[in-house]
């Protein structure tokens, strides 16, 4: 016998990835992680300061609560075994849930191929002027003497009394040469010329899942940094309904949506910043895009008529804000705005969209579908532009599927039918954890082409065919409703799961693909069109850029057009808010799109019902 | 010997009025007050509560400190003798001075004659609206639904965020139908139809002695109410240049400056609502006028340059703030808006009086004359606008006379030569205490009448020249420098003063009237215009209802044309901000005014020196 015995081995499995990694016991939960290659969101450096690394203990003996742990978490957090990976250690084998909060987010969500070069004509401008001193001769006021000059090309300025507080002695500083910033005709800051500040303003991006801020530096239009982080509202709920109906059946549950959704974005922000050293208070504008419930619980508008018909918006106005207002940290003169929306669930990131493709110029008819946590389709016929909405987001977000999780390390982003059997491929070559969307339309259209499902969405009964080859027979397993189809046995050492696309699984993609493609063509019946008179057919979200377009025609989400009309657009969504954010006159379009829309309101129509019906079929087996 | 002693009867005098009465030792100062006819201000009934009943002890015993008092004065105030009149109890003989802040004013200051008809098209809107429900047919959002029918009459409107934020419940609560209040094109209430708020509005002239309140319907255009309260910046001196020396020679000196603007702003207001029983929060709006550095001092700008040559206000334009921004209790989405001044010495109150009077819409060219602490003189041509301010009231106020005082009761108001001797009048017949403005001008018109007092401004030297009444030869008293004119012997009770008007009072008034008809001949020469070629002389501030013409000429402070061409036109500053807050056109108006006025900068020119020295002396004498 020993004194010090030799320090026990435990085995620590991360959720939802299920990487799982062997450490001695005592080890922090979130050096259990690192070594397990899944990401925490550390923001302070792990030091139990920030609070983000927030971790469910589902099974196993972990250490006691440090003192950190008690200061960010809640009586009910504790009672629900919620830990700080940073504080908690790992003291017998144990399974830890990564809460959304906790993750980080990859930068394949960051994508904005569509900012167009568009010319920079930011609302928030900043002059550099030499300031003629006053005279005898000249009394004219400080403030006429710096904007008189100005206004024959800027128009008619005011002054903010808290900027006019600072001006006269900004302007006598350095000489009387100033550097004045105006946000719209306001003036919000004089600071001398050889000390101007950054002119920076944010586009945001408030996913019901995600939310993204680029940076962006006014002056240039260069995008300096970005950043994104998952939307902390996911608690009360994955879609908008829960989110709303916690705003009304909880007291102050608005409020407490709208702080989180203030905090997720001034986290986002601060990340970004933080890449360049940047400040909140040279943030002097801010432009926001999200469905509208998203934007709704951010300004802290009542979002109840939103969640019953008729689906009743507060306003579909561009909603302007003081950083008060809303809780945003940002020059304390600076201003927000929230991009129009065109219906409840047709919002702004539906007009960012349409805005960053720059649907309405084109001449041809064009259809851009959204796919996030709603999906939203709008076409523009060459003449008019229709919009709608319909429940299919969740589905393809990999959040009502069995093994789906989102596009991270791990996940299988691709699948394909080679030499008879299925080809996965992965992030990062990771091992398998989850399947994400763009996996799942593979998936989904190699099930199909390799007849393991059939049009009417059932997979194969256990019976193999004749003719089928082994590699694939081998991948059936269970009986009626139970049907699944193996896709990877990769994993991570002992205990690691197999990955299985199942028959719920497929009905859930049925209901999904159905109500994108219904929508699709009560639209074009709307519009007199057929799907052969598109241009151009547009896949927005995040993983719009990642969808195989032979897939999504193979599942029958789209309609069958020559492939290359088919084109991954990003976050266009967010593109939008930056060529808001850089132009006035993008800004001016966002207005006239979302008053331009017709917005179908799909829920009571008989033809959407009946194209459903037909839609949630796949297309026949080639 | 008793064992109780008859209570000791001890005097109490009160000053600047000079007033006494006898009192039982132990009687609160504030109630010897009511006895002696002092009025003070006690907004909270005399229990030591609000703090505005400061007097200073100058001599005798005071009862020792009560701890309500010690809540509310300073250390400073304390080791200056200042008490609260409704604590402190004279224990023997005492002279007591009422402060600024203590005292009541008349309504003798709030005339406001100059209101004219004017179209009401306020800035603050009430719209009674009844909207449509929502359906699957109709979907526009809640604020869509109120404004789309407004629109065509109002032009494009806005919520702000926080009206936005109770929409929903609002329009719903009584049948959609409601009551929407808009200041400008913001949405910034909405309620029930049933009960719609009051739509008041405020607006004030910030005068560096008082400060008046009015208070208006803006449905109808009706005075509701008007009070005035002194300016308690009063207390860092009489002049504007002292209380800007206060600002910028004290640690947060400006702070304290804004902070008390503010207060007294909200204290009169309050009075005011207190007489219909209104309230803060339905005051959408405020306008203000003031001088350059009332203004600057209410809006916290920095009035350091105003101060020295070349006299720069940070900004001329109108000054719009929130009620925050400014600390004012009205509507939190209300709006303040400072009118626009001229010049450091030229400010929104002159432009007040130019719009009150419509000067500029005349076709005959007139002057304006407006005498509060500061003399400010507008000449119309008929096509130009030419305004200077001239160092001036002080004297006319009473400041630097020695027994000069405010318009109150018991001021010697009116002075006339009948029979070979002086007549004087009092306000409210009281026994005369001082002489206030409209005294002084006729004192002086009547000493040169008299022969008392030469055109170089020489008071008869004792040397009674033969053929003087007696009873006017008594009245002379004094030596050189020390030289006096009785007035009124008059007073109550033991003790009383005479009331003097000295050789170093004319010297004063002199100065005074001198710099405003010097002013006014630069104005004439400047426009190619002589006296006679005016249609009218506007006589403007507290006071202007109350001089005789005749005086005025008399002494020279107004050149001699025929005495129905002058005319009082009393408060015109602030009937200037009510039409202002009646009307946009009105405010329109006014900032065109300010933009059109020529100012002519008096301190640096030869001209203005050379008439000066000829119009300090008297006319001579008829």
């Amino acid at each position: 016998m020993t004194d010090k015995p030799e320090a026990l081995e435990v085995t620590v499995q991360f959720q939802p990835s299920g990487r799982q990694v062997s450490v001695p016991a005592g080890t922090r939960l979130s050096d259990a992680a690192e070594q397990a290659g899944v990401q925490l969101n550390l923001p302070c450096g792990g030091h139990g300061k920030c609070g983000k690394c927030r971790v469910s203990v589902l099974t196993g003996e972990i250490s006691d609560l440090a003192g950190d742990e008690r200061d960010h978490l809640t009586e009910a957090e504790l009672a629900h075994g919620v830990r700080l990976a940073c504080c908690a250690r790992a003291l017998g084998n144990c399974a830890i849930y990564v809460t959304p909060t906790a993750r980080v987010i990859g930068d394949k969500t960051l994508s904005e191929d569509l900012v167009r070069s568009v010319e920079l004509r930011p609302n928030v401008r900043q002059y550099h002027v030499e300031v003629l001193p006053p005279s005898l001769e000249d009394q004219r006021s400080d403030f006429r003497r710096l904007v008189d000059d100005l206004e024959p090309l800027s128009g008619p300025l005011h002054g903010t009394v808290s900027a006019l507080r600072g001006l006269p002695t900004a302007l006598r500083k350095d000489g009387h040469r100033v550097c004045a910033t105006f946000v719209g005709n306001r003036l919000v800051d004089v600071d001398p010329a050889s000390t101007p500040p950054r002119c920076l303003g944010a586009a945001v991006d408030i996913g019901t899942t995600t939310v993204v801020a680029y940076v962006m530096d006014l002056l240039t239009g260069e995008q300096l940094a970005t950043a994104a982080a998952h939307n902390p509202q996911a608690r009360h709920g994955a879609d908008v309904i829960s989110r709303i109906e916690h705003s009304t059946t909880h007291t102050d549950g608005l409020a407490e949506l709208q702080r989180e959704a203030a905090d997720v974005v001034n986290e986002v922000i601060e990340i970004a910043l933080g890449k360049f050293d940047g400040r909140h208070q040279h943030i002097y504008e801010m432009t926001v895009v999200g469905n509208t419930c998203m934007q709704h619980l951010f300004a802290g508008l009542d979002p109840h008529y939103l969640a019953r018909s008729p689906f009743i918006p507060v306003t579909s106005d561009p909603i302007r804000m003081s950083p008060d207002d809303c809780g945003v940290k940002m020059h304390p003169r600076g201003r927000v705005c929230c991009l129009p929306v065109v219906a409840g669930f047709v919002g702004a990131d539906t007009v960012g969209v349409i805005l960053a493709a720059d649907m309405t110029s084109r001449t041809d008819p064009v259809l851009a579908v959204d796919i996030g946590t709603n999906g939203e389709v709008a076409l523009w016929s060459g003449e008019k532009l229709l919009v709608a909405s319909c429940a299919a987001g969740p589905a393809f977000e990999g959040v009502q599927i069995q093994y789906g999780m989102r596009a991270a390390p791990g996940a299988i982003e691709g699948v394909s039918f080679v030499d008879g059997d299925l080809c996965i491929s992965t992030i990062d070559d990771r091992p398998a954890v989850g399947i994400c969307g763009s996996g799942i339309f593979d998936a989904m259209a190699t099930l199909l082409e390799s007849g393991m499902c059939d049009p009417m969405g059932r997979m194969l009964n256990g019976q193999v065919p004749e003719g089928m080859a082994a590699n694939l027979s081998r991948r059936l397993d269970g009986e009626g409703p139970q049907r699944k189809v193996l896709l990877a046995t990769e994993g991570n050492g002992a205990g690691a799961e197999n990955i299985y696309i199942t028959q719920r699984d497929v009905r859930e993609i049925q209901l999904a693909k159905g109500a994108v493609r219904a929508a699709i063509e009560v639209l074009l019946k709307e519009a007199g069109l057929t799907a052969d008179d598109l241009g151009e057919i547009l896949l927005a979200g995040a993983f719009g850029n990642h969808i195989n377009p032979a897939s999504a025609v193979r599942i029958g989400m789209l309609p069958d057009v020559p492939l290359d009309r088919i084109r991954g657009v990003g976050n266009a969504a967010g593109a939008g808010a930056i060529l808001a954010l850089l132009s006035i006159d993008e800004r001016g379009r966002a207005t006239e799109i979302a008053h331009q829309a017709t917005h179908l309101e799909l829920s009571g129509r008989l033809d959407f019902q009946m194209t459903f019906a037909d839609t949630m079929l796949f297309p026949g087996a080639s």
